[in-house]
């Protein structure tokens, strides 16, 4: 992983040049972000769902690495900002013809581009962009990470904590448990982070120790490895998804297994505060971390987040590339 | 194949919600749809070939089963209508990562769809998505069948229809053949129902036995083995493409014996009226069920059923989502 | 390759109807396209990156081959131009399902296509649509080759010259070598027709035996054989790219062997005039035909190449169908 000690993200007053990662980032941009998505929320429920921010604007979806439901959501916020869209998957081009990471990029910046939407395999991938557009004097066109690697996705935690504190308000007062893959997950890494900036008291991970890094307890979280222990009294549940390719092999017994000790039923959810809300980022394994009951039922919000997840975008967006 | 008695796609006052089949339609629905395209096949001769009436709206192609072709047609009318339009092909999507149908259609709903394009390999797949927007209190979001299994290709009947209409003016004093494989064809169901109900007197099909479904004669059409008496006299020709993978295996002798018996040459159709119509609905597989001769001739009307085809789907589009 | 004597691509004024290739264009269109990018590398700099030329035009992008970044270019291109754009990657599509080549394109020009931008393996291809409209009254449609097997790929030719043109301002005093594989270039074709015609007194091209097509002499260019050679006193030197497919098999020793004989260092470069630039159409090789030092040095503007590039295609696009 990169050193991102020096943060390329903020400009010297503070203020977002790109969004690469919750890490580092101070609270009041965190809430900075979540108060621009309010009204954006509101534009999707309109006729016109359409607003003029960045017309003109060309947003790049620089997808290294397949994911139709995160690039779709990028491709809708930044078309109801009446951006130009152009979605790249560069598994299938240049790279293929064997042109290196930073000459796509060089080549694509000298089109034009006012933004990448970045996800990659590789954990650093956004930042390595981001520091060669500084070094080569183009810093005005911006980076979103998109998702890199196991490092972070950093609009997945915004649009958590969104949902967050549509629900409950207030972070301060917060029991909050992160269930699942800890390890692997680069959606966790983020959310942990904000949920730490933002205040919330108590930060759980639940997960058997083999999901677990190495040294979490310094992010500054519980650990659990007892479902029903850990989700006790707590205010929101965060389930992970468990990667399929994790379902094989040494680190898991097998899904039902799995399901049996960390996924999340009625009667687990039971134990959490009666007005406990439910998340998932999506795209769900029913059965395999989740009961169909509880991702249906009345608790969960997983829908809701990912409407708000529109909302969210448009608004890293607009700070990004409005002008 | 699901029970489609309960017809979603009709609300309480008889009015268009969801475009699904043309089966269950009645009479002055078609009508209506097709009097719709009328001025939409005028905005395409324009200088600038789009209208405003979906600005703001978002269309998604959900492409379960790869088309090109039809794909295209629907992007363009949404595109001249002034939709944002978001592709999808989902099998090398999230559907490669295990989530289900309905979580999919859930979760783009969530991003505040107006309009689902879906085309499907199984029958039935649109009207499932259809009944579930139903049951989540969704139905303001609209869904347009585009090729569902062997089930239906309800847009394609309605070009179809348009086109007949153009050159034959009215339909209750024509004799039309539908040719080739009636069983497999989700086109042929489609357009013997749209001939039916709009009153065309004789609806002839024209097929070897293992290529008809059973009973097909209740569906009100007459059934002829032989080309040559089938052709005799009809008003317009209606063929169907025969599918490569129907060209091996235990059904057909082989391409050549089925264009001699069932391909449509000039000798065969001059059996017809002499100003019957060619219609195909592409892509054609020409010496296997369409001679050159006949499908660049005087008689084919084939590329002016695709240019009809881009107005009825927007007339589709703008009375399901005009507001 | 087809006869192209009868030129498609003028109409009886001597205005531009197809853009195909350069040989054939008079000096006088081609300064024209020049003058003509001039003002649309300004829309570039803009907040707003827009103009509304194109509106309400389809510009379908043909990918018979893949090529993300040239379809990139001409995406954007198009979508500055405000016009509504269709990309088609037909290798995965109806031409799978045995559909002609005229067949696709007779159906989307039934669509009301309005521009065919178009790459395809087979050298002539664009010829061929473009002859084919003609012979079928649709010559409204106009086509842009976006390159053709080993023929022609004119808008890269046309966006060198316009970085010569800004770069050394008058194209009558200069020395030019074109290096590389010019065998199989496409590239290396089109630049040599409009060096001709633009007035070049001295093109060279620079090649192992192996690499040079037979006869090459006639194109008006000077051969050399050795590097250090042809690059003494040049004010530009165009670099080829060295196809990946070549670098194996009996044309070439290896990448290294060719590095050390034709790849671009600083020390041959410092044959050239001082102030001599250096071109490449990319993706580059480095350490193949060109070395790093060379590529990211200061004689190089294979970046501004690209920016020019997108204005060059606003500039064919708008004045082919800019009404």
């Amino acid at each position: 992983m990169l050193d991102t000690a020096a943060n390329p993200q903020l400009n010297a007053h503070g203020e977002l040049l790109h969004l690469l990662s919750i890490e580092g980032l101070p609270r009041d941009v965190l809430m900075r972000i979540l108060d621009t998505a309010v009204p954006f929320s509101e534009v999707a429920e309109r006729e016109v769902k359409k607003v003029p921010l960045l017309r003109g604007k060309s947003v790049f979806n620089l997808f290294f690495e397949n994911s139709t439901r995160t690039r779709t959501t990028f491709e809708i916020a930044a078309k109801r900002l009446s951006a130009d869209v152009i979605n790249l998957n560069i598994n299938t081009s240049s790279a293929s013809k064997g042109e290196s990471l930073l000459d796509t990029v060089d080549n694509l910046a000298a089109m034009q581009a006012d933004m990448f939407v970045v996800r990659h395999a590789s954990s650093g991938a956004p930042y390595l962009i981001a520091q060669h557009l500084a070094a080569t004097q183009r810093e005005h066109i911006r980076v979103i990470n998109a998702g890199d690697g196991r490092h972070a996705h950093p609009t997945q935690g915004l649009l958590d904590m969104y949902t967050i504190r549509h629900y409950k308000k207030d972070f301060t007062n917060l029991t909050i448990a992160v269930v699942g893959d800890i390890l692997h997950s680069r959606v966790a890494r983020s959310q942990i982070h904000a949920l730490i900036t933002l205040g919330v008291p108590e930060v759980r991970v639940i997960a058997p120790k083999t999901l677990l890094p190495i040294g979490v307890e310094r992010m500054g979280v519980r650990v659990f490895n007892d479902m029903k222990e850990g989700l006790r009294g707590v205010d929101v549940v965060m389930m992970l998804r468990l990667q399929n390719e994790r379902m094989q092999g040494a680190l898991l017994p097998s899904p039902q297994e799995y399901f049996k000790s960390y996924g999340l039923t009625p009667e687990k959810l039971a134990l959490a505060k009666p007005d406990a809300i439910v998340m998932h980022p999506g795209p769900m394994n029913r059965g395999v971390e989740i009961d169909s009951a509880v991702a249906d039922g009345k608790q969960a919000v997983i829908l809701p987040q990912v409407t708000f997840g529109i909302a969210v975008r448009m608004a890293v967006m607009a700070m990004l590339g409005g002008g």
